[in-house]
C-alpha cells in the first residue's frame, strides 16, 4: 500500500503503556490508530492479563489482538534494577505515560506522578483508575461491570419492569478509555502551548456518571428514579422500537414535524393533528395510547415494508440488527468499519476499524498486527540506545 | 471562587458550533468544560431542536441546558447576507467548526470542507453525522436509537433470551461525541506541530461498530452470532451480577488469582483447586454450574453481607444502584462529580460534572448557565468587530 499522507494526528508522538485489560489499552489503541508510536511494557510474568481471555486462535487471545494491535511490546520487571534503566530511558524519550493501575501502584515503585514529573518535566501522565487518585473509594478495586452497576447505567438497562442488565459492550471500560483519550489529547494540545505537561486522572466510575448524562438531569430536577424503559427513550416521543409483522423497527421522529411527516407517511394523518400529540411534552404525556395506535399498524406488514414508507419519507428509522447483520450492512464496508490484522500466525483477523476519519490521513484496510510479549524488545533498546 | 490555574487545556481554542441536540453538543461540552470558548450559531427559529426536549424549569429546557452549559449563543440565519458576514467572521478567528448537519448541508449553504479549507486555513471541520460523508447510506436521517439499532449493540443487550433493550444511555449520540472530542483534540495537536487543518468525519454508526468491540472480534473470529447475555460479562467468568437474599451483587473475578481469592472469602474453597474452573477457558465452559453454585450461597445472605466480605478481601464487587443511589455515593462527592448550575432564573439545577481531571487546572464546583438563544450577541459582535 502506497503511504502518501503522514500516519496519523498523533505521529511522532511517543506513548509508554502500562495499562492492562481494556480502559487504558482502549485509550492507547485509539492514540495507535492515530500514528502515536505505543510501547506496551508488560510484566515478564506472563504480560497483560487480556492475554488470557478468549477466544483464542492458535493459542492467542483475539480479545487481546483486538485492542493491541499496532503496539509494541517489551518486558519488563519493574522492580529489577536493568528493567528499571531500560524503563526510566523509555520515560525520558516519552511525550505521555498511560497507567490503569491501583492507585498507589505507580509511587509503591517510584513512579508516581509526583516522583516523575520533576525528572521527567515533558511527560504527561495518564491513569484510568476504577474510581480516580482522591476520595474514599480511589483504592477500591473495580472492572468493567463493578462501575457499570455502582454508576446507575444497568438500573436504566433492561426491560420494562424487568431486571437490570449489563450494556452488551463494555461502557465501564471504554467509556473510561474515550475520556482519557480525549484529556490525553488536550494534555498535549496544552503542552505544544505552553511547555507545561499534566497529570490526568480518570475514574472509571466517574465516568459513568457522566455518561448518564440526562438521566443525572432528570432525577436532580424531577427527583423521580428513573427505571429500565425496554426499547424506548425517556424523553423523546415517538422515539422507540415497535413490534412488526415479523420482528421490530426503530423510528425516531425527535422533533415536531418529523413526527407529522410521519403520520402522514403512514397514512395517519388524524394523529398528525391531534391535539394529544402537539408537541413532544405532550406527546410524552400520551405516549401509552400514541404508541398502542402506531404499533397496532405496524404490526400488520414486515419490517421491510416499513423501512421503505420511512425512507422515502426521509424519517430516521431502522431495524434491529443482530452482530452479523450490522457488520454485513453495506455503509460498514464503505467506511473501512472492518480492517484486516495479521493473526501472528499466518491468518489475519477482522476486527473493528477506526471510526475516525480525517482528510489529511489515509485510513489503511490493514493493521499492524498485536505483538506477542517482549517482541519488539530489540527495536525497543535499539532506539532507546539502551 | 479564585482562579490560580488557567482554566483548561484548551483554553484560548475558539469553536464555532453549529450543532444540535446531543451527538455534536456532548463534544463541544467537553471541549467548553476543557477552556475552548465555544460559540453556539443558533437558527433564529428557535434555535437548537433540543431547547424543545423536557423536562423543563420555568419553561427552559433541562436537557438543552446540560449538554450546552458554559457555551455562548448567537442566533444567525446562514442563508441571510448580513449573517453570513458574521458568521465568516467567526470563522476567520475560530480554530475549530463542529457541525451534525446531514451530510450535503454545509456545502448547499457554501460552508462544506473544500469550500472552506482555502479560505480559512487554520479551520479544522469537524463533522459528526449519522453515517459519515461517504458510502451509499451517507444521507440516510438517524438519531441516536436508529444507530443503536443498527449498529448491533441494543442485539447484545437485554435479558438471556429475551427482547433486545436500548442502551439507557444515549451512547449512539454521546459515543460519537467523544470520539468527535477525540478526534479534533488530535487534530488540534497535529495542527499544532505541522500548521495543516483537517477534516474530521464522523459517523455515529461508524461509532457503534467501533463501540462493539469484542463483540465484533467474538463474532468474525468464532461466527457465532451473540445475544443479549442479561448481566454477564460474555467472555470472562465469574464477571456478572448474582441474586442475594435482598437483590443482587456484582462480582468481577477477572483472573485467575482472583478466582481463588473470592472461592475462599466465601468458604468455597473447593471451588478454587476444582479442574474444572482452574482457567477462565474452563470457567466460561461450565459457567452454568458454577453460577448455580455461586448463587445458591449468595441468595442466603444480604447484598451488604456479601459486600463486607467481598471488599475484606479486595475483590471487585458492587451492588446495583439506581440513580438515586449513584448520585449520593460519596465518591460523586469527592470527585465533584455533580456541579451546579445557574437555570437562568434564579435557581440551580445540578448536573453530572466532568470525569477529566487534570492537576494543572482547577474543577470548579459551578459552571456556567447553558445561554439563551442569541444570549450573547452583543458580546460576540464586538469580540468579531462587528
Amino acid at each position: 500500500m502506497t503511504q502518501t499522507k503522514a500516519a496519523g494526528p498523533l505521529s511522532g508522538i511517543l506513548v509508554v503503556d502500562l495499562s492492562r485489560i481494556l480502559a487504558g489499552p482502549y485509550c492507547t489503541l485509539l492514540m495507535a490508530e492515530m500514528g502515536a508510536r505505543v510501547i506496551k511494557v508488560e510484566s515478564p510474568k506472563g504480560g497483560d492479563d487480556a492475554r488470557a481471555y478468549g477466544p483464542y486462535v492458535k493459542g492467542k487471545s483475539t480479545y487481546f489482538a483486538s485492542v493491541n494491535r499496532g503496539k509494541q511490546s517489551i518486558a519488563l520487571d519493574l522492580k529489577a534494577d536493568g528493567d528499571r534503566a531500560i524503563f526510566e530511558k523509555l520515560l525520558a524519550k516519552a511525550d505521555v505515560v498511560v497507567e490503569n493501575f491501583r492507585p498507589g501502584t505507580m509511587e509503591k515503585l517510584g513512579y508516581g506522578w509526583e516522583q516523575l514529573h520533576p525528572k521527567y518535566p515533558q511527560l504527561i501522565y495518564a491513569s484510568a483508575s476504577g474510581f480516580g487518585h482522591t476520595g474514599p473509594n480511589s483504592k477500591d478495586p473495580a472492572y468493567d461491570m463493578v462501575v457499570q452497576g455502582m454508576g446507575g447505567v444497568m438500573s436504566i438497562t433492561g426491560p420494562i419492569g424487568g431486571e437490570p442488565v449489563r450494556v452488551g459492550m463494555s461502557i465501564g471500560d471504554i467509556g473510561a478509555g474515550l475520556y482519557t483519550a480525549v484529556a490525553v489529547n488536550a494534555a498535549l494540545v496544552h503542552r505544544l502551548k505552553t511547555g507545561e505537561a499534566t497529570k490526568v486522572d480518570i475514574g472509571m466510575f466517574d465516568c459513568q456518571i457522566a455518561l448518564l448524562e440526562n438521566a443525572v438531569m432528570r432525577y436532580t430536577v424531577e427527583k423521580e428514579i428513573p427505571g429500565p424503559l425496554g426499547a424506548r427513550h425517556p424523553t423523546i416521543v415517538p422515539f422507540q422500537a415497535f413490534k412488526t409483522q415479523d420482528g421490530a423497527i426503530i423510528i425516531s421522529a425527535g422533533n415536531d414535524s418529523l413526527f407529522v411527516k410521519m403520520c402522514n407517511a403512514l397514512g395517519l394523518s388524524a394523529l398528525a393533528t391531534d391535539p394529544d400529540y402537539k408537541t413532544n411534552a405532550l406527546r410524552q404525556k400520551h405516549h401509552g395510547k400514541l404508541e398502542h395506535t402506531l404499533e397496532t399498524l405496524l404490526k400488520t406488514q414486515p419490517t421491510a415494508h416499513w423501512l421503505a414508507i420511512m425512507a422515502k419519507a426521509d424519517i430516521p428509522a431502522g431495524p434491529i440488527n443482530n452482530i452479523e447483520q450490522a457488520l454485513a450492512h453495506p455503509q460498514v464496508a464503505a467506511r473501512n468499519m472492518l480492517v484486516s490484522v495479521p493473526d501472528g500466525s499466518g491468518g489475519t483477523l477482522t476486527l473493528a476499524g477506526n471510526p475516525i476519519k480525517m482528510s489529511a490521513f489515509d485510513d489503511p484496510k490493514t493493521r499492524a498486527p498485536a505483538p506477542d510479549l517482549d517482541a519488539d524488545r530489540a527495536a525497543i533498546l535499539s532506539y532507546i540506545g539502551g
